[in-house]
């Protein structure tokens, strides 16, 4: 529960106002674009995708395009020195899959899906909306994102 | 520059310290161990010894346990789809090395650090001392110590 204080102030900014609007941060509003691979690509081809696009995280989905699972830069390290054939293999024998998945919507406080990446050691979550087959990968919320949010806010009071 | 405001408040929190709160976090309040390894281990090991210690970067010394590289995930991969003998290669071969690290000191400020991250995308900074021979690595800081002060920062205002 955020305290709430009555103050008068003079100056040109509201303290207060940094709190609310640390509140008011919302997925929806830091998200980046999500690069999403199909369940059935080599481990290879989705190493080179993810330095293709530069990402840390692939998500990937099935036939009807709905999350099917995870992909990171670990998991991909991991198989690469694992002595599996990686032309063959396809990601979804490697993949963090669901319902192991944590995702989010874009409608969350950051702060909240900030907490969960903590406290869940994740790097990157997909921001999904419910579709009439599955969960929809509409973007991506990365510890890069919520960076970019602490230097912001800082940004916003001149800090 | 931090604007100055003045204000009568009531209530159980000052909002103004929030703002100065963030200004001083320092980055030696929130640095992680590192993991160093020297420039004459294998890739293999290096990639090995990511997974044992569980972290995304690994930081490369000198016989004089100097700075003198840096290894991400990203270097790692790269290297294992890249047709060299990972046991053989040493890990000076295909690091990021000094003088183009980007470093800082535990007494720097959090948030230019974590403009830092953003400005010139990256993960992890090695946060060093200047010793005899070199720069010495005395911590970690990466965007997951950035999200956890966000955390922080969020948890000590009840947000």
């Amino acid at each position: 529960a955020r305290p709430r204080v009555g103050y008068f102030y003079s100056g040109k900014k509201i303290a207060q106002s940094m709190a609310d609007g640390m509140v008011d941060m919302k997925v929806g509003d830091f998200q980046s674009i999500p690069v999403v691979v199909n369940e059935n690509m080599s481990v290879y081809d989705a190493i080179c995708q993810m330095f293709l696009e530069d990402v840390g995280t692939l998500f990937v989905v099935d036939d009807h395009h709905c999350l099917a699972g995870v992909l990171s830069r670990k998991d991909l390290l991991r198989s690469s020195i694992g002595g599996v054939d990686m032309d063959k293999i396809p990601v979804n024998v490697i993949m963090t899959r669901m319902p192991n998945i944590t995702h989010c919507s874009k409608h969350d406080s950051l702060l909240q899906v900030a907490k969960k990446m903590i406290d869940n050691q994740i790097d990157a979550l997909p921001v999904t909306e419910q579709g009439e087959k599955g969960l929809e990968v509409i973007g991506r919320i990365t510890k890069t994102n919520i960076t970019g949010a602490f230097v912001a806010l800082g940004e916003e009071y001149d800090l």
